[in-house]
């Protein structure tokens, strides 16, 4: 893709895990090339590598770099180091899903070919690994397939958050049909919400778009009606957490503002959402449990000085729910899905 | 009031003009004694007093103190003194209304009493100045009791930005009816929005309503529509800068999204309006001019670093406009002001 980048990757000569260091962004573009498996956790730790999707892909890599070293190395106890190496990485960020994921896919994939020799459980890993790699950048481009009809005629999008490629490999999610157009030669401007507390599209989506040639705007969180009443948005498009199976879903807080403006102004709301994301075992948004954030994220982090009083309460939900009856259509790696979303999101999940 | 301060005051010898200063808050809590028409220019200039009412008043006691000190150093032309001090002053923020009419009364007055002698005109200037002062509170504090049976019930507000004691010199307008709960023994809890760019809800709001006593809780202003779904919201008053014949009003960006999630989750929405801010010669909010703002604003004030790439466009639009239909009522310093606003806003500026 022209001018872009990818998130995670393997090194050209397939011996080190590559990543864009996120917390050097927008500041510096620096990528780092890792290899131990203190290197890779340490990463993972400190979110130099974050988004779901691009976690995982990472610790699958990272697995096979560290497994790749202690086959050159002759450690004695082969098989065992990498179950180690797998166990250590994923414990990096508890409750991130899709790291867990990774690392059981690739454990399993060395139990598959416990007792082969080295040589063939390298290759089983290696193969896994790209595999994982390979699905991401699959997943994101067929909703930038299926994303981007919709946007025939938009030259404005806004977003809200990071669902970029900065959280995947490569296209993103919420960005897909962006960058896709973007390779078909047409540019439609993006409108990025900053997302307070943690600026996601102040920091990662206006850096990536802007870093890939394609024209962006920023604006505060409490803007993006004033844009949307003044004509200046044709179309918007958000990631999602989590979608329940009437089609209510959680993604980063403010979300659900952005849609009642949405309705309010006529303009078309899409969500682009991975069928990883629809959880069927969720009726509806009142399921979703929110998870409370500390209040320094409000009050201090990225500040020269404390913004408010000491002592004050502080309310700072990571993510909100928004009404099923807000969305136009989700976009899914299977196809759009309109309403009935109770019937057509079951559909979907039986694609292959 | 319990607990509270004034934001602009004449000092207890009737010499000096006592501010908060503003520019420290919400860290330091520092009153500056401000005498020669210099440190009062460089106050007003420099925002450690802000708020269009509590502007003027600051710019007449200012003038007043100017004047007094111009008689005791007896200048040989006293009266032209106190005329090119008023100019002076006046300049500091030249799109500032309430300045220039303060301003402008208070030269007013020292031409009316032109040629009596030295203390007569300072005993008019004295009275005028304190006649401002006093109209202020005096407006501010009819606006509280107008508003404070429509809180009957609730134990929590949300607010925006800052329409606050801070902005003027007693009460402020939308937290008037909060600050007369709280003398009345009624402690309601305030969702401050923090409104971004300029943070004014953390850094004022929130420093205000704490310093006085009044639980207070932050949020981000994406967070504002969770906060109301969640039924944490009983009610919103926000302050308001234009209000047009038909009710639209334009106030600090993003009192529309607020306004639209009032709406969605049934909350009543209140504006705050001192009679001065309704102006019958514009039509609709299609008539009010937005300012539009430097993009450091949204990029680099406050922060650390710098939170967007170089290079990147910026929407940052100081205001916006709420339709009429989002109003519950205006509550103005005559009464409050129901629906249909065409008709009955223009009774509430014939009240005496």
């Amino acid at each position: 893709m022209s001018g872009g980048f990818e998130t995670v990757s393997l090194s050209a000569d397939k011996k080190e895990l590559v990543i864009i260091d996120q917390t050097l962004l927008p500041g510096k573009r620096v990528f780092l090339s890792l290899k131990t498996k203190e290197e890779i956790f340490e990463a993972i730790r400190s979110l130099r590598v974050r988004g779901a999707p691009a976690i995982g892909v990472a610790a699958a890599i990272g697995i096979y770099v560290c497994s790749l070293d202690y086959y050159q190395n002759a450690r004695d106890d082969f098989e065992a180091e990498i179950i180690a190496a797998a166990d250590y990485i994923g414990s990096a960020r508890p409750t991130a899903v899709n790291l867990r994921w990774a690392v059981e896919r690739m454990k399993h994939t060395l139990t598959s070919h416990s007792g082969e020799n080295a040589e063939m459980v390298l290759d089983a890993l290696l193969a896994a690994a790209e595999g994982i790699y390979r699905e991401d950048i699959e997943c994101s481009r067929r909703i930038g397939e299926y994303g981007l009809p919709l946007l025939r005629g938009c030259s404005s999008v806004l977003t809200h958050c990071n669902a970029g490629r900065l959280a995947a490999v490569k296209y993103g999610t919420a960005t897909a049909p962006i960058y896709l157009a973007h390779e078909n030669g047409i540019d439609i401007r993006v409108y990025c919400d900053e997302t307070r507390p943690l600026m996601q599209g102040a920091r990662l989506t206006s850096f990536e778009l802007s870093d890939a040639g394609i024209p962006v705007t920023l604006l505060c969180d409490n803007m993006a009606g004033s844009a949307m009443r003044n004509g200046m948005i044709d179309a918007v498009i958000v990631g999602c957490d989590r979608v329940a199976a009437n089609g209510d879903f959680a993604n980063k807080i403010g979300t659900s503002m952005v849609a009642l403006c949405a309705r309010e102004y006529g303009i078309p709301f899409y969500v682009a959402a991975p069928r990883s994301t629809i959880d069927m075992d969720t009726e509806n948004g009142k399921q979703i449990i929110i998870e409370q954030r500390d209040s320094d994220e409000v009050t201090d982090m990225w500040f020269a000085q404390r913004t408010a009083p000491k002592g004050i309460d502080v309310y700072n939900p990571a993510f909100d729910v928004t009404d099923a009856s807000l969305v136009t259509a989700f976009i899914t790696d299977a196809g759009v899905v309109y309403p009935p979303f109770s019937e057509n999101l079951l559909v979907v999940q039986e694609v292959k």
